[in-house]
C-alpha cells in the first residue's frame, strides 16, 4: 500500500461510457469548472463500451500510473443508476477515485488506503436527476475534492473496503495453464488482458499463447520480431499480456471478443484445447 | 429574462457538426488560443449530425444550465457558409452565444436579451475562407469576447430578436394529445424531445405516451422502475421527456428516428394511432 | 525560411493514429502534466487512419497556421515503434514538431531550421515500453520543450534535414496535366489535395478537374455557386484544391479513396482520360 496522502494538483479527469455524440461530457465539465474555473480537465476516454464495467475497471486502472498524485479520477460507468446502488471515493495511490460503487475500481483496490460514501448533499448539484449522476453526483464531488475545498471525509460515512461491490476475475489458471480474459480490445484490434509480465512463462513452446484459434509458440519482444500480418504475443504498453496481428487486426482476423480467455501453457503444461477456461 | 450582464468568466466552449476526424476543431482551438493563450476551451460535441440544425439548437441548449454565466459558447453547424447568412452574436442567461444566423440558437432566445451582428473585420482572421467561418469568423469572435478584449458592441450593428431566423416547432398539439420531435438520439439509444415535465399529464393511461410501434402506459421515473429491456418513458436529465428501453436500445428496436413525433395522450384525449402528427 | 526562434508559450498539441476507444491520449497527457501541471494540451486529432503516414503529414500541415508560434507539436503515427527508427524534433515556423522520423513531418520541412534527434533518456519515462513511445518518449519530450526546462539542443545530437525520411511526393504533373493526391476525405465526404491555389488554371474548361468518374469545368468559390447535390472544385480552407458535391458526401458518391490522384487540365492540355496518374 502506498503511504501518499492526497494532496489535490488541481487535475480531475473523466471517464465515462457515454461517448462523445451527445454534450453529457460538456455538462460534467461545465458543471466542474463552475465550482473551480481553475480545474485541468482531462478525458481518459468515454468509448468505454455502453455499461461495460469490465471494460472500464481495466481502463481506469490503465492511466493510473501516467497521472501525478493529487489527480481526482471521476469515473462514470453506472447501469445502476437511479437504482440505491453506493456513490463511493476511493484513495490509492495519492489519488482519489470517485464513482459508483459496482467494482469499476476493482484494480486500484489493491492499495486503498480510505474509502467513503458519496453522500453529501452540499458537494451535489441542487437537483439530481434521476438518470445522471455523472453531471449531478460524481462531476461535483470531483470538482470540489480537486479544488481542495473539501475533503473525502466531507463526502460522507467511512465505507469498508471489504463492503465493495467486486467484479469477477480477469485471471485465473487451470491444470498446466494460466489463463486472462481479453479486457478490452484497442482501435488496432489488440487484445489486452491483466495478466502481469512476471506471471508467465519465459520458455517457448508449441502453443503457448492461444485464445480460440489464435496460437503462438512464444511471447515476444515487439511487433518487429515477427513477420508482416504474422500473430504476436506481447508484453503490452500495460506490462501485460497482449495478442496482436503485426499491423493487422487481431481481433477481426481471429473472431476475438471482449470476454474471450486467453491460455498460457506452463512449461510442461499440456497443450490447450481451443476452448474457452 | 434573466438580469445578468456578461461578464467574461474565461470560458469558450465550441459545438459543431465537423467531428473528430479532421483538424478543424483543432485549427479553431489553435485560432483562440492565439488570440488569448489563458482561455479554458471546453468540447460540447462535435458530432452533431452533418447540417442538423434542429439537433445542434437542442445541443446548445442542453449545455446552458451547466456552465457559468460569463461563458461564450460558439456553435458552428453552418449549412449556408458562403452565402448571405449573417453571423451572430446572442446575449442569453448572463452568456454570449455566437454562430450562425440559422435557428441554432432557437431555444435560449426566450432570455435573449441583446442581439448582434457579426461584422467587424478585426475580430476576424485577416484571410476568411469561404468554407470554414468556424476558425476564421466564429472562434476568434468567441475568443475576442471571452478574454474581455471587446464587448458584443464592437462586434457590429444591432439586430432584432424578431428579424433572425427560426425553425419550425419541436413542440405542438392536436385533438387529445401533444406532441413532441425526437431531436437527438443519444448513444444509449434514448430518444429525446424538447416536452418539459410540467407540461405532461401525471397519471397513466392506455397508451400514454408512443411513437410509431412504441408504446407505454405511464411515465416512470427512472429506468430502474421498469424490468431489464423494457420500454419506458421518463423525464430525462434535460427536464423533457424521453423514451428509452431499459439496459437497451430504444431507437434500433422501434426504428425510431430524429424528427419522429413522439405523442402524449391528454387525460380523457383518444388513443393514439401510429401515424405521425 | 522564417526566422522565429521558438520560445515556448506553453501549448502542447497532440495528433495521433490512436482513436479515442482506449486511454493512450489520456495517458499521454497524464505523462504531460506530470512534468508540467500548467501545459494547455490542444487535441489536432486522434483519428489519423491507423498508420497513414500521408494522412498525417497532411493533417500535422494543416495546423501549423492556425497556433502560435512558440507550440510544441507532438505527432505520432508510428508504425516503425519498437524499430530502429529515429526519435525527431525539428524547428520551423517558430514551432517545435516532435515524432517518428517516418514523414510526418514532410510539408515543414520546407521552413525547418534545426533538426535534433530525441536520445537523451532524461527527457524520456524511465520505462520505455516497445510499443508506446507517444507516452513514454514524445509526450514527455514535448512536455519538457513546452514547459521550457529544456531546449531541442538538449534532446540529443543534431541531424541533418536530408538525412530525414521523406514521403512520395503527393502532387506532381504529366502531359497536359497536374495532378494531387487526396491526402485526407473529411466528415462530409470532401476530398483534400495539396495542390496549392496559385498553381491552378484560372480559366474554365471541359474537364477541368477530373477524377475518376467526378469531373467539372471550372474552379468555384465555394458551396453556393453550385445546386444542391451538384459536384464541385474549389480552394478549401487550407488553400488548396478541393473537390466536393454540395450537401452531399463526394467520397461516397464518386468512390473516391485517399490516395487517389485528382488531376487539373492545364489551358489547352489534352481532357484527361478517367484512369490514374
Amino acid at each position: 500500500m502506498s503511504n501518499l496522502a492526497f494532496e489535490p494538483c488541481g487535475i480531475v479527469t473523466f471517464l465515462t461510457d457515454f461517448g462523445l455524440h451527445d454534450t453529457y461530457v460538456g455538462q460534467m465539465k461545465g458543471v466542474a469548472l463552475s465550482i473551480d474555473p481553475t480545474l485541468r480537465i482531462v478525458d481518459l476516454t468515454h468509448d468505454v463500451a455502453p455499461q461495460d464495467i469490465v471494460e472500464g475497471a481495466f481502463q481506469v486502472w490503465s492511466c493510473v500510473e501516467a497521472f501525478p498524485p493529487g489527480t481526482v479520477h471521476v469515473a462514470v460507468v453506472d447501469p445502476g443508476v437511479g437504482t440505491d446502488r453506493r456513490a463511493i471515493c476511493v484513495e490509492a495511490y495519492g489519488s482519489l477515485f470517485v464513482g459508483p460503487d459496482n467494482g469499476l475500481f476493482e484494480h486500484i483496490l489493491g492499495d486503498a488506503s480510505n474509502v467513503v460514501e458519496v453522500r453529501n448533499r452540499a458537494v451535489q448539484r441542487s437537483r439530481v436527476s434521476e438518470t445522471f449522476h455523472g453531471r449531478d453526483v460524481f462531476a461535483p464531488a470531483g470538482a470540489y475534492l480537486a479544488s481542495g475545498r473539501v475533503g473525502s471525509a466531507d463526502l460522507g460515512p467511512k465505507a469498508s473496503v471489504e463492503s465493495l461491490v467486486r467484479l469477477p476475475p480477469v485471471t485465473g489458471s487451470g491444470a498446466g495453464y494460466i489463463a486472462g480474459r481479453i479486457v478490452s480490445i484497442d482501435r488496432f484490434g489488440n487484445c489486452i488482458t491483466m495478466l502481469g509480465a512476471s506471471s508467465l512463462p519465459a520458455e517457448p513452446q508449441s502453443g503457448l499463447v492461444t485464445c480460440g484459434t489464435f496460437s503462438v509458440d512464444a511471447i515476444d519482444g515487439t511487433f518487429a520480431d515477427v513477420d508482416e500480418a504474422e500473430p504476436l504475443a506481447y508484453i503490452g504498453s500495460h506490462g501485460t499480456l497482449e495478442i496482436a496481428v503485426r499491423n493487422g487486426n487481431a481481433a477481426e482476423r481471429f473472431s476475438l471478443r471482449r470476454g474471450d480467455w486467453v491460455r498460457v501453457r506452463r512449461p510442461g503444461g499440456q497443450e490447450c484445447a481451443a476452448a474457452g477456461q
